[in-house]
């Protein structure tokens, strides 16, 4: 089966906003062995939004729309599309009903306006919006108009914001898809998350000791993000979960210290994981991350039952008052140096009650650096009650953002070595 | 002039990368008045690339590639683009000494294998890469065979790595494409971004007041995101920054207190940027967002000189250790409540000898909500020396990392709006 995605929006061409759908969208699908075949962004404008999706019904088995179905008068899409269709809109009562709930349970007054979301085109499946007001639509194009006129063809319109688009995604449209183009040979896929080295390296690791699995139908994919590359196995048919099991011994054998996780899994969530299982807690004591490691702590649903908290210690006065680092510490050694890293760790083990605590302190740039502490140098520390704590130093002479992500997979990294260890 | 961009490579469609290219050239380009007009990806396929080329030829004025310029077998853009436009390939004596002098200076033999990169197609302008081996190539399509005859086009073909696009971008590519087509009419854009008001109202409010100014040429565009929307403003010709400022007034004057930056500035970079020019610190206490504010306000370069830090009090008792909060007024009202986000901006103020203090403390769920204080809830309360403290009660019913990010912005808009009314 063949499927294409058409980005809507003028705010992607102008360059004002990212476009993450592409990516997200298109990892979803090939993880199902469904991968995307074209992608298209065209402008919050009639004729654009038409052709393209014309074009792309006449080549695919599925177009999948993404945006332009908001209240605002740029919001084109559902109106234009079902007029090229030639499917009449019409309210529909359940979506209108779920659109008035929503401004009531927010206490927000209700811009008439909102109400043009619960028009629906005649006959189109319609997938509920948890997160927002428009709900988004699957219409079957049959007879397909655009096509030879063999196959009928599929059109899925979804909303553009990120937080809406994806649980409708995973929860509704995934479902919709598998059932209706369901596939021959089953497909299966399994990620495995690695830290700590880098892609060249897991490739030129694995290349030979996994040459045999290929040719009996493995595929092999790599995916680097900053500091992490993530292992794709994949196939198709009945021998397929036999092969995957193979190769991921093969790949635990051969970089399983590097490996964290599976799946979508995070760090943080391997680390909350854990703790919950070890029935352990973690205070963390963050300068040049800047909140960020609480922040990843803090987005796994139940971290409040293993996080107790920390300090933003981003100033000497803070490590000291929050922390009790020590003033000749921090006159002797500097703020970024392992004493201090120690100092904030054990610091936080103590404010926080905890059975462990990471500490991070370093030079996120661009400013701050010197010839022996250049920008991107960086101490972790890591404090657990009862052993002696840690600390290690990293270097990431990246821009400020990629420092401090880098700064905190490796700080999670490392109490999650630990908690293996203990385990 | 329409221009049109195609993205190559099997890794975007199978969301292994993320495709930023379509963003940065398309800021590049609008800045400058030449939006793009459509964007493509297609994988790393002969029918695929040809065939989108091909479309895109018959219908823009400047056609631009991205990737496959390398030189592995699945580097197929050089050569499928000249056999297209029946350019013999031929080697670039330049090209090549610039390929082998790149290898000699890193001291790493050269494979035969990327002498491909300077086979240039007949009659190329040449882009040398100071950054990588594949040079850009420029070549005109005249007369165009895909087209209706009349015009003829242009393509460019530039390499997919970041660090050598860009560069050859800005330094090559925007000079030829100003000089090949100079602009008739300036264009001109403006986009102001708002916080704390939803997309429709943004659009009611402003619909009739700028009515006359649409009549007269001025464009305007919304982009909603989480707790935000952008307003943008633009137009073409010698009245527009007239028009312009026109248009500006009537938004501030209309919702201007819900304005908190121009172009890409974050409202993060205003209360850094606020905060600085008032010579005053701030300090945070975050409980629910769990440092996530932390790390809008220490993205920004040169916050350190404005951020003390604070407090991850996600426990309670974090709140009593680390900001005093007492025992009593967490009893008797419950961590999400008007008085412990009260007492916890007046405990980070004092811990963090700051000027202004930030506390957060709320119910991201899914779990903890209850019917009074259900998911979604939470207060946000701001202490400045000298003055009474304030705090805010909101409600983001949206998923956990959704909820964060709102709250975030509501916390730095808080801030925004108290140094603004200083200053």
């Amino acid at each position: 089966m063949e499927i294409e995605l058409i980005t809507i929006g003028t705010e992607l061409l102008l360059g004002q906003v990212l476009d993450t759908h592409q990516q997200w969208l298109g990892r979803r699908l090939a993880e199902r062995g469904r991968p995307l075949a074209r992608q298209i962004t065209v402008p919050d404008h009639g004729p654009a939004i038409c052709g393209a999706v014309q074009t792309a019904l006449g080549r695919a088995d599925l177009v999948i729309t993404t945006g332009g179905l908001g209240p605002t008068d740029d919001d084109l899409t559902r109106r234009l599309l079902a007029d090229l269709l030639g499917r009449p809109l019409g309210q529909d009562a359940s979506v209108a009903a779920h659109i008035e709930g929503f401004f009531r349970q927010r206490n927000r007054p209700m811009p008439e306006s909102v109400l043009v979301q619960a028009q629906v085109p005649e006959g189109a499946v319609v997938f509920p919006n948890r997160h927002g007001t428009a709900p988004g639509l699957a219409i079957e194009v049959a007879p397909n108009p655009f096509g030879d006129g063999s196959e009928p063809a599929w059109l899925i319109l979804l909303p553009g914001p990120t937080r809406e688009l994806r649980p409708m995604f995973d929860e509704q449209v995934l479902p919709f898809v598998e059932k209706r183009w369901p596939q021959r040979e089953a497909f299966h896929c399994r990620i495995l998350r690695s830290l700590g080295i880098g892609e060249s390296a897991v490739e030129e690791t694995l290349r030979e000791p996994l040459r045999l699995l290929l040719v009996r139908g493995l595929e092999l994919g790599y995916c680097a993000r900053i500091g992490q590359v993530d292992i794709r196995l994949s196939g198709c048919g009945p021998d397929m979960p036999a092969i995957l099991d193979e190769a991921e011994t093969a790949v635990r054998a051969l970089i399983g210290k590097h490996i964290y996780g599976m799946g979508d899994e995070t760090i943080a969530e391997a680390v909350v994981a854990q703790l919950t299982a070890a029935g352990e807690t973690l205070a963390v004591a963050e300068s040049c991350t800047g909140g960020l490691l609480g922040h990843h702590i803090t987005n796994v649903p139940g971290a409040s039952a293993v996080f107790a908290g920390g300090a933003l210690s981003y100033s000497n006065a803070m490590k000291q008052k929050l922390l009790g680092v020590s003033e000749s510490t921090l006159a002797e050694h500097g703020a970024v140096s392992k004493p201090v890293a120690l100092e904030m760790a054990e610091g936080a083990l103590e404010a926080g009650g905890a059975d462990h605590a990471l500490s991070v302190t370093g030079i996120a740039g661009p400013d701050g650096g010197t010839p022996e502490k250049p920008v991107g140098t960086v101490w972790l520390g890591l404090a657990s009650t009862g052993r002696r704590p840690v600390a290690l130093r990293k270097f990431h002479p990246f821009d400020r953002e990629a420092f401090k992500h880098a700064t905190v997979h490796q700080a999670l990294n490392l109490l999650g070595r630990r908690l293996q260890k203990n385990s």
